[in-house]
């Protein structure tokens, strides 16, 4: 890992060096775009000035930028060259709100370096990591002007929000326009302990199911007179909790189903309330499709509570992509990159992986996740570099 | 049943006719009194000239009367006589708040009559039932002027409210005072569809239970790292309601173990909440301890949720009268006064026959109480006419 005092630099969009015909001596700089990037104030769903930033640092590489707006969401779209293989790197400039300002050390969107820590709203989710693609992007481009196959950007407003009119909208607008992408890098930090101990190869899906369960209201010293919602629930998700989804498969841990709340409007005891009302969340792997996840509770109510309402909101399905030359080939930047042997995982949260994986096969690689979503959120200066250099080697895998 | 149309009558507090060497020809009419009554304002714990009332009705037909004032409560006992064997009338006169007035036909406190039924609050539970055991008794004692035994009446103001500064206390004092009876009659309205159809011999049991099960939060992505309190309360409550608590005995019903409330105050489905909380209701009968039921739901908790929090309480423990002499006279009487057979019952809510029981064999017998607690309570004129002469015949038995 590369240790020394960043340089000073202007902080102006772009934070390139102008193209060499060789890998360049000294390599380019993540941090002044990382920087510029943290300062514009993109707050799910608002840009803030980041797209025209991206815009700025990638069109004197070559990219030919195309800004996607649907709905309120701001989206960009940049490809350099046109043939195959076609390596696209997706990301997302928006972020989570920084929460209780005051709170921070220092102003979230001020993006101050202290010793040798880059401290910000988006540092570490995932405008560190951006800024450390077009970094390591421009050295390839330096070295290797007349590359192989092209490469992409697909830079979304809306992974931090109802992820509605981002990626899968522009995916939509690329599959029409002849830009549907052989492999995609998504750029999120789901390295754990070390900068490349991870590569995530599938995500579990999840979803959410709201039950209600309805019954007869009473008086509790004559429960013969009515008709227990809250033992009828308690029944079904004794049912549902008792036995586990699955063991796990290759790439998966064992699915779970949480119960995350439950609701009786009653709190007189000499009272049987009219209803109850439970709050479901299921984080399931490859062994299940959503659809056959409801069904089965639908089942269990049918048998525990036949007067009922259920309804389920489905995040995403889970993915897994298969073992074989792309996967191998990120392999092979990491292990040239860190030294590491990433490990290959599908778990956590959902990413807009779920959606690009039903057009080209596709992995998540990016920085240490540790502050993601969090106070004083920050990325080591040191890291992004080496995440830089990193992503350079990526392409140069991907591409070769 | 008598029916006549109501006698025109002063409404001052004595409803009592002069003593007579033999039963009237007219017997007493206990509805000037129940209006009377119903004219105090006495909702629990408030007096509102109550007992003064019935001191003015008991004294002329020979009561000694004790005015007994435990906190805010007035509570009177009168007696009449020294010797055994000493019957006991429980009645209070302490009623539940009217809720909205506006909403009754007519003024709760004003104990208008219409079309042959006396409208108001505590006109069937239990100010109308006190003026008939005053009206029966009032022609008992015109008959038997040098009767056996003694009769004495434990009036209270607070059978509505907590309970405790009630016949709880009276009943001490009595104990302490040499008043202890040899048997007692509650007269709050017990009677199912006819009057006189229903003896309660004996109540089940009342206790509530607090659960609070700990666990620790987290994200639902990652159940692994968290301690779901909600998955814990699920077994515990499976196990407490899966299984009857026993099959009923030989004069009560099952005893019942209603859930009445969850709450888990979480509405987030991707978080796992650190606590969870439920609300039980017990109703039990005489297979049964609240001290054992606590051991058990305690037993329940230890094995699937070890941090908890428990907090029960008892609104009172089973109790039954065993039939005898006692209940013997009363069926006898109800044969006389009505011609039914009065079923033996041990169903409903607490009363304060939890408390006699400790002193005396006691039994519930009284009006029909359709309307008890709700708006426009009432008691038919001609019902409460029965009552007071079955009251008389009850004196009759007990006494003879
Ligand atoms: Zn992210
Ligand atoms: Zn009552």
């Amino acid at each position: 890992m590369r240790r020394r005092a960043p340089r000073p630099r202007s902080t102006t969009c772009c934070a390139t060096k102008p193209l060499r015909g060789n890998l360049p001596e000294e390599p380019a700089d993540p941090i002044p775009l990382a920087q510029a990037l943290i300062r514009c104030r993109s707050v799910t769903p608002a840009d803030g000035g980041a797209l025209a930033t991206m815009e700025t640092a990638l069109a004197p590489l070559g990219f030919r930028c195309t800004r996607l707006k649907y709905g309120e969401v701001d989206n960009l779209f940049a490809r350099r060259g046109t043939e195959g293989p076609h390596l696209c790197y997706a990301g997302h400039t928006d972020v989570v709100p920084p929460g209780d300002e005051a709170a921070w050390k220092d102003n979230p969107f001020a993006a101050v370096i202290k010793d040798g820590v880059l401290y910000g709203r988006g540092a570490c989710d995932m405008k560190g990591g951006i800024a450390a693609f077009v970094a390591g992007l421009s050295d390839f481009i330096a070295a290797n002007p007349d590359h192989r196959g092209s490469i992409s950007l697909l830079i979304t407003g809306d992974e931090e929000g109802p992820s509605v009119d981002g990626t899968r909208r522009v995916l939509e607008w690329m599959a029409e326009n002849g830009h549907t992408p052989d492999m995609c890098v998504v750029g999120e930090p789901t390295s754990k302990k070390q900068l490349g101990d991870t590569i995530k190869v599938g995500r579990r899906g999840s979803m959410n199911a709201f039950l209600t369960v309805k019954g007869r209201q009473g008086h509790s010293a004559y429960p013969q007179l009515a008709d227990n919602p809250v033992h009828r629930l308690i029944r079904v998700l004794n049912a549902l909790t008792s036995e586990p989804l699955d063991q796990g498969s290759q790439f998966f841990e064992a699915s779970t189903l949480q119960v995350t709340g439950i609701q009786v409007d009653n709190t007189a005891t000499n009272v049987i309330p009219a209803e109850a009302k439970a709050f479901l969340n299921i984080r399931f792997n490859d062994h299940h499709h959503s659809s056959a996840l409801t069904d089965r509770i639908r089942a269990v109510l049918a048998e525990h509570a036949p007067e009922h309402e259920l309804r389920v909101t489905v995040s995403g399905e889970s993915f897994l992509t298969q073992p074989g030359p792309f996967v191998e080939a990120l392999q092979r930047a990491v292990r040239r990159g860190t030294g590491l042997e990433a490990k290959l995982d599908t778990g956590g949260g959902t990413s807009d992986a779920r959606f690009i994986t039903h057009y080209c096969p596709v992995a998540e690689l990016g920085a240490v996740g540790a502050t993601l979503h969090q106070r004083d959120e920050s990325a080591p200066v040191a890291e992004l570099r080496t995440l830089a250099g990193l992503y350079r080697i990526v392409i140069e895998e991907c591409l070769s």
